[in-house]
C-alpha cells in the first residue's frame, strides 16, 4: 500500500514538491511520525515542531506552504484543505475489512411486521420489533434490540447492544454507539402515601439527523411530549439526556454530562465532560459550559459559563483568583489590625498627653 | 379515540361543567395544548396559565374548582386526583400495543433448570441460567443475561440488555432498565509486590420490593455479605452503588450519582443528579444531597447538604455568598489599609507638632 | 461445608490455638460475624473490636498473635498472610457452581474464520467476528459481541453484553464486566462550514495484562494511534477513556472518572470517583487525585491533589479553610472599620484641639 508522494499528490489533486519519489506507507501524528509516514500541518505553530519531527512528507495548504521552508520536511503536499486530504490518505493506508454481513440475518430475532429499507443489514443475535420501519442502507449490530413501532431514517448504524425503547423516531446519519439506551422511561414519581408512585411515560424520542449518540449514553423518553435532539448534535459517552429534554441542533456535548428533565438548549451549545443541568434550565445558543460546571440557571445565549454553581467564566475565574487571595488578605487584616491597635494606644496616650499638656499650659 | 369531556366525567367519575359535550383527543401539559386536548392543575398558581391557554378541558379537584372561573378554559373535569386522572386519561387516548410475546421463546437460551411462574415472559435472545427462579408475570427483554442462582419477584420487568450476574435476589414489582449490571465484582484489590490484587466477591445483591433501576446503572456485588437496596427506592440512569452498600427505603436517587463502596443510606432520602458519597460515608434518612454534591462524611438525618465537600444548604449557601463577597473585601481593606496609613503619619505628624509645641509651651 | 478450627488451620498450613474442635461454617466482617463464623484481622486497631465482636475464630499473623490475648476470641489461626487465607476460607465454605457451557456455544454467531485457544468457552448468543483469534481459556458470555480482527491473550473474561469494536488487542488475565464498550470512535469532529463533520477513527484499543474494567465503561479507539491502558491497570464501572489515552501501568480509577481526549498517566496513578482529567492532561506516576478533582494541568508526579480546578492537597484544604474564614474575615474588617472611623474621628477631634491649643498657647 505503500505509495509515492508524486502518486499521493496526484490521487488528491495537489501540488508536491520535494523528494516526490519517496514512498509512504501510513499517515501520522507529527510527533509520531517516521520517514514512511506523513502528516498534517492546520497551523503556523506546528511548522517549528514539524522540522524536528521525523516524517517523511507533510500536508499543508498554499499560505503554510509559502512559509514553509523545505527543509521542514523532505516533500510537501500542497492541498486546499490539509486534514481533510490527510483523512483521505488514512482511508487509502488502512482500508476498512469488508463487511460481515449483507440483509437481514437469519439468525436476527425479527418481527413480521418489520419493514426494511434497500441495503440495510441486520446482523444475527438483533431484535426487530412490531412495525418498525428503517430507511436505506441501515446497518443494525449484533445485539441491538429495536421496540415496536420505531422508525429509522437512511443510513442508520445502531452499534452492538444499543437499545431503541418503543417508537422512537431517528432521522437520517444518525450513529448510536454500542450499548447506549434511547426511550427508557423517564425518573418521574410522585410521592403519594410515602412511597414513589411511578408516572407512566407516555412520550417518546425524537432524534434529528446527522446526530451521534456515544457508547453508553441514556436518553429518556418524555412524560407527555417528546424528549428532542436536534439536527447535528454530537453526544459523548455515558451522557443523561432526561425526560422531555429539548436538546437544539449542532450541540457538542462531551462525555458524562448530565441533562435533568425538561432542560432545554439552544443551537450550538458546547458542554465540557462532566457538565451538569439542572431541570428546567434553558442553555442560550452557542453557550459554553467549562467542563464540571453545574448549570442551575437559564444562562445567557453566546456566553461561556464555568463552576459549580455556574457563573460567567469572567466571575468564575475572579472568584477562583479571589479565594487565592485570602490567605494574603487575612495576612493584611491581621497586619491592620495590629495597626489599628497601636494607633489607638498612641492617641490614647497622646490625648492624656495633651491632656496634660492643656492643663500645664493653662 | 375522541372523546366527549361528558364522557370522560363518567370514566373518571367525577363531575363535568362547561362545554361538556366538546370532544377531547389527547392530553397535553398546559403550555403545549390545543382546544382537542386535556390537561390538569394542581395548584392555584397554574390557574393563571390555563386562561392563556388553548386547552380544550381541565382536570382539577374541588378545591381548585370552586377558584377556578369557568372561563379559564372552556370544559372543566372535577375529581379528587386530578394528576392520576390525568394518567388514567392519558392510557385511554394513548392505548398501548399489544404485548409481541407471550411465554418463553424458543429463541431464548434457556438453561433446563430454570424455572418461570405464571404468565412469565422472555423474549428471544435472552440467556436464563441455571437454577434460575422466576415469580409470576415477569417480563424478560431481548438480550437479557440472568447469571445462574438468580431469583426474581413477581411482576418484574427486565429491559434489553439487562445483565444479572449469578446468585442476585430481587423483589416484586421491580423495573430495571436496558443495559443496567446487577452483581458485578466490586472494586476491591489489595496491594502486594506492587500490584493490585483482586479480592474475589463471595456477596451477591438483593433488591426489596417496588425498586425502579435506571438504564446502564451498575448496583455491584458484596464481598463477603450482599450489597443492599431498600424497599421503594428508586435509582436513575448510569448511577453506580459500589459494592456493600446498604441504601434504604424509598430513596431517590438521581442520575449520575456514585454510592462509593460501603456507603449506606437511610429511608427516604434524595440524591441530586451528579452527586458523590464516599465509601463508608452514612447519609442520614430523609437527607437531601443537591445536585453535584460530594459527602465525604455522615450527614445528620433529615438535613439538605450542598458543595464539594457537602455541607448544610445554610453553611453551603453562606460559603458561596463569601465567596462573592472577596472582591469587595478586598477593596475594603485595601481602602482601610490607606486610611491607616493616612492615620498614621497624621499622628505622627501630630505628635512631632504636639511634642513641638510642647517644647514652645515649656 | 462446617469445619472445625484445626481443620481449616491445616488446610491454611497454619498454628491454631484456643478452641481448636469448634465447628466454622463461613467467614465474615467483624460486625456481622456469629460464633459459626471466621474472621480476619489486620491490624492492631481490629483487635479491640474484635473482642467485643462474637466471631468463632479468628485469622491473624505471628506478629498480632503475640499481642492478642487469647480471649479476643475463641480460636486463633496464626498465618503469614491473614486476608488471603480468609479469601481461601471464603473459596472453600462457598464453592462457586460448575460453570453452564464449555466450548463454542452451537448457538453463538461465530463467524468461520474466527480461531480460539484451548478451554475457551463462547456461551450461547454472543458474536465473534470475522478473524478474531482469542488465547486459550477465554470465557465468552452471552450477548458479547467480539468485532472483526480482535485479538484476545489467555484467560480473558468478557461478561454479558460487553462490546469490542473491531480490532481490539487485548491482552492476558483481562477481565472485562458487563456492557462494557471498548473500541468505539472517539468523540472528534471538524467544525466545517456550521456543522460538526465527523472525524473518522483509525487507530484502536490496547489492553495491557491483568487489566480489569468495570461495568459499562467505555474505552474510546484512537483517532491515527492507539488508546492504550498499561498492564495491571483497575477501572471502576462507567468510566470514560476517551480517544488516544495513554493509561500507565497498575493505575487504580475509581467509578465515573472521565479522561478526555489525549490525557495521559503515569504508573501507580489513583483517580478517587467522579474525578476528571482534562484533554491532552498528564498525571504524573504515582499521583493521587482525590474524588470529584479535576484535573486541567499537568500533576507533578507523586503528589496528591483535589479541588476544582485541582490543586495539591494542601493547597486545596487550605483553600477550603480559607474559604470558612471568609465569615470571621469580614466581621474583622467590620470592626477595624469602625475603628478607624473612630480614631480618625477621634484625631480630627484631637488635631483641632491641639490646633485650638496652638492659638490658645500662642
Amino acid at each position: 500500500m505503500a505509495t509515492s508522494v508524486r502518486k499521493l499528490a496526484e490521487l488528491l489533486g495537489g501540488e508536491s514538491r520535494g523528494n516526490v519519489d519517496s514512498f509512504i506507507a501510513d499517515g501520522q501524528s507529527i510527533e509520531k511520525a517516521t520517514p514512511s509516514d506523513i502528516v498534517f500541518v492546520g497551523d503556523e505553530a506546528y511548522l517549528a515542531k514539524l522540522k524536528e519531527a521525523n516524517a517523511g512528507a507533510v500536508l499543508l495548504n498554499a499560505e503554510l506552504a509559502a512559509l514553509a521552508d523545505q527543509d521542514v520536511c523532505p516533500a510537501h503536499i500542497i492541498v486546499d484543505d490539509p486534514q481533510g486530504a490527510f483523512i483521505q490518505l488514512l482511508e487509502h493506508f488502512r482500508p476498512q475489512r469488508a463487511p460481515a454481513h449483507s440483509g437481514i440475518s437469519a439468525d436476527a430475532h425479527v418481527r413480521p411486521s418489520a419493514r426494511f429499507g434497500d441495503d440495510t443489514v441486520v446482523y444475527p443475535g438483533a431484535y426487530i420489533g412490531d412495525n418498525v420501519v428503517t430507511g436505506k442502507n441501515c446497518t443494525v449490530h449484533h445485539g441491538v434490540s429495536i421496540g415496536a413501532g420505531c422508525q429509522l431514517g437512511n443510513d442508520v448504524a445502531l452499534y452492538p447492544g444499543v437499545a431503541l425503547y418503543p417508537e422512537v423516531i431517528i432521522g437520517d446519519r444518525v450513529i448510536i454507539h454500542a450499548s447506549a439506551v434511547v426511550g427508557a422511561d423517564g425518573f418521574g414519581y410522585r410521592f403519594v402515601d410515602g412511597r414513589h408512585e411511578k408516572i407512566p411515560h407516555f412520550g417518546s424520542v425524537q432524534i434529528g439527523n446527522d446526530v451521534e449518540i456515544g457508547a453508553s449514553a441514556t436518553i429518556d423518553r418524555g412524560m407527555i411530549g417528546d424528549t428532542l435532539i436536534g439536527d447535528g448534535t454530537k453526544i459523548d459517552n455515558l451522557v443523561i439526556v432526561a425526560h422531555n429534554c429539548e436538546i437544539g441542533r449542532h450541540n457538542a456535548i462531551a462525555a458524562q454530562v448530565g441533562f435533568a428533565g425538561s432542560s432545554t438548549s439552544g443551537d450550538y451549545v458546547v458542554c465540557g465532560g462532566q457538565a451538569g443541568i439542572a431541570d428546567h434550565v434553558n442553555i442560550g445558543a452557542r453557550c459554553m459550559l467549562a467542563a464540571s460546571t453545574s448549570a442551575h440557571k437559564d444562562t445567557i445565549a453566546g456566553e461561556t459559563y464555568a463552576g459549580i454553581p455556574a457563573e460567567r467564566i469572567k466571575d468564575a475565574m475572579k472568584s477562583i483568583m479571589s479565594q487565592k487571595k485570602i490567605p494574603e488578605l487575612r495576612r493584611t487584616v491581621r497586619d491592620l489590625k495590629e495597626q489599628v491597635a497601636r494607633l489607638t494606644s498612641r492617641l490614647e496616650a497622646l490625648s492624656e498627653t495633651d491632656d496634660g499638656q492643656t492643663r500645664s499650659a493653662a
